[in-house]
């Protein structure tokens, strides 16, 4: 195979463009020939539940780990909701958008409220909620059953403690669960502006997952369900998503190394660090920036002309038009992110 | 971790209780830092891609890589079939027994026949879909549409060419697709007794899977559907199942490396020479065999006191009780067994 | 129209050949134009829950008017199994067999049981429960969520009170509920071999349906829930299953009617005096009956020859081949049948 | 009982209140004890068939009746479409809105677009196909698979015969089928400013339904699809929703009604009527309507102490907040209503 022409341009296309951090890899190639039980019941996967309970500070969590992001939302969400109620969540939420129908294809329906910038507000989810058991005939409607937000949002933002904390107290009130995603969990926690923790998870969302696959694991999502009992028969609702892995000691592996002296909790800096500056010199430069997103996506309004050059160099996500003359594009740093690859955009910028 | 305890004993449990060849982790280690696009559309999978259809003789089979048996079966049958059409299966298949219910998640009844060993017959299938047919209220039941058989089945069988061409021929009567699980395929290749090729496959097949994950994988499974045409929107349908592996050069890389210098086809053999040699040393020693299984899987009856003893030194699968003072238990071999665990077995049977 | 032809034969094919008991025609007739609310919230369905609650003695029962059999099946078990959970039936149960895949639309699998003449005994279900439970593997499997039988059973049979109760209790062992199909409830009350009524129904199910299309409705079903919180948000769940009619009123007319003067308790009463007579003239003739049905469904053995005449002059149900020169037929009678058309079917006999 | 408070207040809050159009009730009365085959596989059906095909000019299409519209409306789509395809509507569409989730509930994503008084134009539905196969991660997302439009909308708006014919240009081109749900229609087809017939519905939409519950009958939707082969399974589809009613006839006698001497083009000419002179006498006294609605339902914003005395004497449905001194009501006219009832209303307006 011939890469000589992709390695020519810089990729800031997504953070899942490389394989695992290192430390995973040898672990996997030293654990490689040992023998364990399958689905999950291996002690790799055991100290990585226990590592997870820690770092959250929820010692009677139940954790699971999945294989990816879609496969994680299907599943938590048909396990959380009776067969007649949907699931609210932002029109810019991933499920709502770039999952191909799998919440759906549950049976159930995503029930899309008005977001900025990514975040829905703690007002939007308590009017929704109220309009819905103020109209006669909300018997007729889908029954909200669940809110779904993601931190960092899907356009990089974050919600803070207080607008979490907000969140959860609407879901106890009208007793629904509240589910954050955590695809790209890793970049909040690196972050500065965040004030979130791991442990305000554990007591804010009634289920949340802890993402892999974009933060330096091979692939991979840890479910963590503070409230054990919360789900009964989710071994078997994984087993019947396709979500159980065989040899489930690869997901526990990755994800024991990710716990293992609080790699997870700094494995995003790199990738925060080079945002930033990134973000200093795209200002600095007099290049439009959509929105204030602090983690590891910048969304800037582009010259179509000026796109096009950097294209030649670059790759980047398209994200959508802007006007005719300008277009909307995302560049993403990720964990593996070097000083070197950052100044090499800034000076092609 | 302390696994004192456990590789004290002799593990005939399974065949995914490793990890992988190390061909596979070498080339995983290798291209680990390399930058690719994701979703599988990364050389490494096109690669693969190429060396299957040449390994199948079919040079424009449509080739996919998902990352477990039940999310393959799951995704595949829901493809295939109309929302009001179900598949024809074993008692004993796979989809009908240990995949908690996966294919009726997707809206599918299994519409279950009588089998002999595991494996169903051509007049079996031929006589349900006549009968069907015959029945003057088939539209108030579940329409036949399409006929899921393993290879090796779940009891270790074997399917001739000529039944496959039979069952082939039946499909191809009442117009609907057979597909084949081959989740333990390369048990199959390697096996004296088998005399179906990869390539009989793609000709007798609408849809088969060559099974990554109990043949030397970490995980992973290769759809080939040698009619490209076949399945319209497959890519959004394996999306919509949570299928689609984010960093799917992960696949790619792992089956590229299964499909060089034929790998693949000569991972199994040293579980059939070692299931050879126990089958043998069984016999002799009046062990009594359930059934004749030429594959990676012993199934034995057992006396419950012998089997105790038994038990302190080696892991089994219970499978059934036979009868108050006997069980069924399945021993399997694997890709990576030694000459000397399989005479360690023997001595201690 | 010339419905000459079909006027000559004596129908005996189904319970469903005409339209409704004229008490219910006249009560439409008079209150056709009246003006009510829609979708079950008008007096009549109001009145008619008030009787059932009485003729039920479950004071606090909650009743469901739906419109027909299978969407009454697929409505209550939805609502009552979580996505992961499965239905106990009989190979022979309506669900199991003439829904068209009706609940695995649903995305639940039918778990089905051997029977004897229709019936599960409380052992086969008993044993079941603990097969599932004792299997290592079990959460790889469907779990049994809930029982389903019918009373008069598909083969026109009846459990025991004692039966009932026996399954009731395995039941609450396990904590399943216990759902009971009553399409044919009336020809059960009506029949002298039945010691079940309808408020040992509310005792022992957890939730079951009296039959109304069979018996003497032009359609409809009443749902019968003894504690009314068993199940959340009926109301949408039926709506969703397209199952809410919106002149609701139209079911509640149907089923106020038949619960005045206790005329659901008496409609059955002249089928099952029919049937006797025909079973007793049957037995006389040395016909062969297949098996002891004592209400309104006679399943007997023809020599094909003699089948063909009577097919000449009488309609009535193939039910499956019995060998090469005998087929297994059924005879229904209704709540309209005449001593006169008894008499002819005997006649012809 | 005793309707006499209800009976004090005039009702318009909507058009299913009544029984059925005398002429059904004497039919369904006159034909009550013949006997016929289920499951409409009886003369009446076949002749009720024959008359809409006859009144749409289209020969060759299948008729099948179901009982209501949300049934009805998950019937078809799920039989339209592919496991992985979503249905377009209008945000207001009864699909997307006050349905339960029933499309959901089969597995499809309702696509929302922007409407216009509850239309859809033609760019619109031509946009978001192009955007759908313009994005480069449509693989990612729901794919369009058909379109669904009603008629009368839910706002009693109305479709140009060019506007209709756009829809069904853009359709084909694109190789989607066109759905129209005509719950309302009769209330379209005496609608002077109406220029869509019987005929053009059968040219330009792949599937549309004939509403019956909302135009005069006790219950009932008859399904046209003019090209008889375009759904394979169509009648075991049904079955599987439950929307197959065992006494087909009962369906069949009223479609047969319905469509003797043109009675359904005359059924809602009433109601037109109505409406109109109700329009008239609104806009007279300076009641503002919300938009131009030229059917049987007017949208009208209402000052809020005007509202609580309408309220005491007329039955009307609220809509919506309109601002919090004023709101939006719907009053809807029927096939029934007579001159007395339009003036009394008037008068108290």
């Amino acid at each position: 195979m011939n890469f000589a022409d992709e390695k020519a341009k810089l990729s800031f296309a997504s953070d899942y463009m490389k394989g695992a951090h290192p430390a995973i890899m040898e672990r996997l190639v030293e654990t490689n020939m040992m023998e364990t039980g399958g689905y999950g019941l291996d002690p790799f996967s055991d100290s990585a539940r226990d590592k997870i309970r820690m770092a959250c500070e929820a010692p009677r969590a139940r954790v699971e780990f999945l294989v990816g992001g879609t496969q994680t939302n299907a599943t938590v969400i048909d396990a959380l909701l009776r067969s007649h109620q949907g699931v609210v969540a932002a029109h810019t939420g991933h499920i709502a958008t770039h999952e191909a129908g799998a919440i759906e294809a549950g049976g159930h329906k995503v029930l899309t409220v008005p977001h900025k910038n990514g975040k829905i507000s703690p007002d939007t989810v308590r009017i929704f909620l109220e309009d819905y058991y103020n109209d006669d005939n909300c018997e007729h409607m889908v029954m909200p059953g669940m809110v779904y937000i993601s931190h960092p949002t899907e356009y990089g933002t974050l919600y803070t403690r207080e607008e979490l904390q907000a969140l959860h107290e609407i879901c106890r009130q009208y007793r629904i669960p509240l589910y954050l995603d955590g695809a790209r969990l890793a970049y909040a926690l690196a972050c500065p502006a965040n004030d979130i923790s791991l442990a305000d998870l554990a007591v804010y969302c009634d289920v949340f997952y802890i993402g892999g696959t974009k933060c330096g694991a091979l692939f991979g999502e840890a479910v963590v369900v503070p409230d054990p009992d919360l789900i009964p028969g989710f071994f078997s609702i994984i087993k019947q998503h396709g979500a159980l892995l065989a040899k489930g000691r690869i997901l526990g592996i990755q994800f024991d190394t990710l716990f293992t002296d609080d790699l997870y909790e700094r494995i995003g800096a790199p990738a925060i660090e080079a945002a930033d500056k990134i973000r200093t010199n795209l200002q600095k430069k007099d290049y439009r920036l959509c929105f204030d997103s602090p983690t590891n996506q910048l969304f800037c309004i582009m010259d179509n002309e000026k796109l096009q050059k950097l294209g030649e160099k670059v790759e980047y996500s398209f994200w959508e038009k802007y006007d005719d003359a300008n277009t909307i594009i995302r560049l993403a740093t990720d964990w593996s992110i070097t000083p070197e690859k950052t100044d090499a955009l800034i000076e092609i910028l």
